[in-house]
């Protein structure tokens, strides 16, 4: 007797400990069939959910279509409903990312904000067995490691997949048999993404020839994702074995190293963590077999062949971007420069822009020593107007280099000095100034 | 400066240390471009060679052109020449095998005859990293393991790839720019078999949407083949700790394989050196829930669950499949039937095939009872001349499940009866027979 899939969902979800089902759930629903059968699913298995649905703005009157189509879905089953419009095509362009990636990083952490606020303890998803062949398959295509042919998994912090265990054409057959309504996502049905080659010429070419191919290529999934278990578990027993700490320092045995097999994956693994890409992992494999002296340095680490070891130390951290002066303090040092604070009586004179005298009795302490930042404005010295300092550096024609070279000196959320540049007009010796105070840069080659 | 083909080669033999290049290397070269390549890069990087060809007969006219075109390549290049021509059709039937696998097998196994007879160090065939592409999308859509994605190895007993590094492409470019002569397998233009289907339509689908999807799937072959070694490292771990032998049992601890991630590779890979299909691990993953007394039972052993453990015995042997009769033995037995020995005077007619009476002369102790084999021939009763066992039985129209259970009697090299068919001429009685040996056989039910 075959299975109803109401059957096979409840026990794919109790098998794979995906929730415990007194728990309330968001479903993510687009109102395709996929989300449409899973809320179906949800209610017939008495379930407790809402239902989440994110308007990408994508498809104009479409999208509009969705929205309505979906909102009244929730008030058919009685329960809750968040919307939320995105502008995709704004957030393609800020962040230089594809449609896909945008659409995928604003719905997920939209989803994630409504789960915290409201108090779900999963977020589901309608993904099937045809979307994790597709995932796996593209993987293999464009080149991956074994992580990258687990697929989508079925529990992923706090994203869930039931339906994983299920193919496209079982939740058709239900959508029809239940005579369930959803609608048609027009950008679907064309081959404009990378997935929607794979799904609609790749995957149904193959399955064409082989009909079982679906259901085989999730069980190789399945299998891998185990193998990958076994992968990580190896990867820290070599871990263990070749890395030594001592003090801030790791240290890698290289002869140990050498006679690792299989060197380059354990490498790859070992120096990712010191962020190591691919390419430098190789750079720091030839230094097995170079002289003393020799390093490679990563964003975060630099790898020095030293005798028979390896060292990885961390790259200085940059100077507290924040130096705090107290009153009384002659000097301060930061990663440009160095700045010298001398009480005077007599007003000093300097052609140089690195020497400012300013009036001591508007001076707060604790003055602040910083890098300037976006949204810095300041009153410039004989101008009554305040000015941003990136319009100021416009101004003053500063290429992008010396603008990120810049420190500012603040007094009390007031900026005094843009260092080495120009004084703030309310800090500047007055005919009342009295005590004063000097201040000198000495920048750093 | 781009590497042309023959230093890559040559690196390529080099880096994965495929043999030691003053070893002499039997080619097994079909004619095509690819082998043809590799016999031209033998050639140019003065490699010690020779070539081997296969005629499976399939192709009528071609299959002869192939051989001869071979025969001149070997000539052209003075190196040592084998060839051989296989029924591959009869083969198919006799081993209920496809066409592919009995080429496969036949080549496989000449290959190495050849190789061991004549000193060669390796075997080497001209697969290519399509091939290899080939080879893992298949597996991929057929259901595999870990073990099925790490496809063609460069290196494996005694073959060895030293093509896997390139594409077709480039074998076609370097055969065109040599101005290489080669022939065309016109089944290999046809979608014929399931690897043509990948060969001709899937791939370069894929390709012509992704150029770099060959390259890039060779490099996440290359991967999981590392994964790979780093899994086996992880199931080694995992047998030493679940797996106890004490005398002719091993005993796993119910609790600690219960408790083992991943479970079902680990019962996979545990219970698989025990015979166990996959659909009997699953079996055997159910005795962790049973009661003790219940047991699983593949074809070689048999396992148990015993209170808190898991027992594996060894079922009991077969009847040794050679069974020795000493002169004065009057009864042995074997699994399919006993057999009874009788001297006698007077010769015994008996219409039953079961009963055989031989002249005593000729009949050399010890006699052995043994299975037939491939090769076995002897002297029908009433025929001059010899018969092939296998040719026998098509006569008498033994079905495969009734050859596997026949016995013979052989004396001295010689078979004396095909048990319960017929005895041989050259024992038979004639009419200077003085004393004779009576057989009966019994056949168990």
């Amino acid at each position: 007797m075959q299975q109803t899939i109401l059957t096979s969902f409840k026990s794919y979800v109790s098998q794979e400990q995906l929730f415990d089902t007194s728990q309330p759930i968001l479903l993510a629903v687009s109102g395709g069939i996929d989300s449409v059968v899973l809320t179906h699913l949800f209610s017939k298995a008495d379930f407790s959910f809402a239902i989440a649905h994110c308007n990408f703005q994508l498809r104009g009157e479409e999208s509009l279509r969705d929205e309505h189509f979906v909102q009244q879905l929730a008030l058919r089953y009685q329960v809750p409903f968040y919307t939320v419009r995105f502008d995709t095509h704004d957030y393609t362009t800020a962040h230089k990312v594809s449609v896909q990636v945008a659409a995928r990083e604003l719905r997920y952490k939209w989803l994630e904000e409504i789960r915290q606020q409201q108090g779900y303890h999963f977020i589901a998803t309608a993904h099937h067995m045809q979307d994790n062949v597709e995932t796996v398959l593209m993987n293999f295509c464009k080149g991956t490691g074994i992580a990258g042919m687990h697929g989508i998994l079925p529990r992923q912090g706090h994203i869930i997949r039931p339906l994983l265990f299920t193919q496209k054409e079982v939740l058709l057959d239900y959508g029809k048999a239940e005579q369930l309504d959803y609608v048609e996502d027009s950008s679907n049905t064309t081959d404009k993404y990378t997935r929607n080659f794979f799904r609609h010429q790749v995957i149904p070419q193959i399955q064409s020839a082989f009909p079982g191919a679906v259901t085989n290529m999730a069980g190789t999934i399945h299998r891998l994702k185990e193998a990958e278990i076994l992968y990580q578990q190896a990867v820290v027993v070599h871990k263990k074995r070749l890395l030594v700490k001592k003090d801030n320092t790791w240290m890698i045995p290289v002869l140990k190293l050498q006679k690792t097999i299989p060197l380059q994956t354990i490498a790859y693994e070992i120096f990712r963590e010191f962020s190591c890409s691919p390419s430098q992992t190789e750079q720091v494999l030839a230094l097995l077999g170079s002289e003393s002296g020799r390093f490679v340095e990563t964003a975060t680490h630099r790898i020095i062949r030293n005798r028979q070891w390896l060292l990885i130390t961390a790259l200085e951290e940059e100077d507290a971007p924040v130096v705090v002066i107290e009153k009384g303090q002659s000097q301060v040092k930061c990663k440009e420069g160095q700045l010298q604070l001398r009480a005077v009586t007599l007003p000093h004179i300097s052609a140089s822009l690195n020497i400012a005298c300013l009036d001591a009795k508007q001076v707060q302490y604790p003055l602040i020593l910083r890098r300037w930042k976006q949204g810095d404005y300041f009153y410039p010295l004989g101008m009554i107007r305040k000015k941003k300092l990136s319009r100021f550096f416009i101004d003053q024609k500063l290429s992008l280099p010396q603008k990120e070279k810049v420190w500012v000196l603040e007094s009390g959320k007031r900026i005094v000095w843009v260092v080495g540049m120009r004084i703030d007009n309310r800090f500047k010796i007055t005919d009342s100034t009295k005590e004063m105070l000097l201040l000198e840069w000495t920048a750093l080659p």
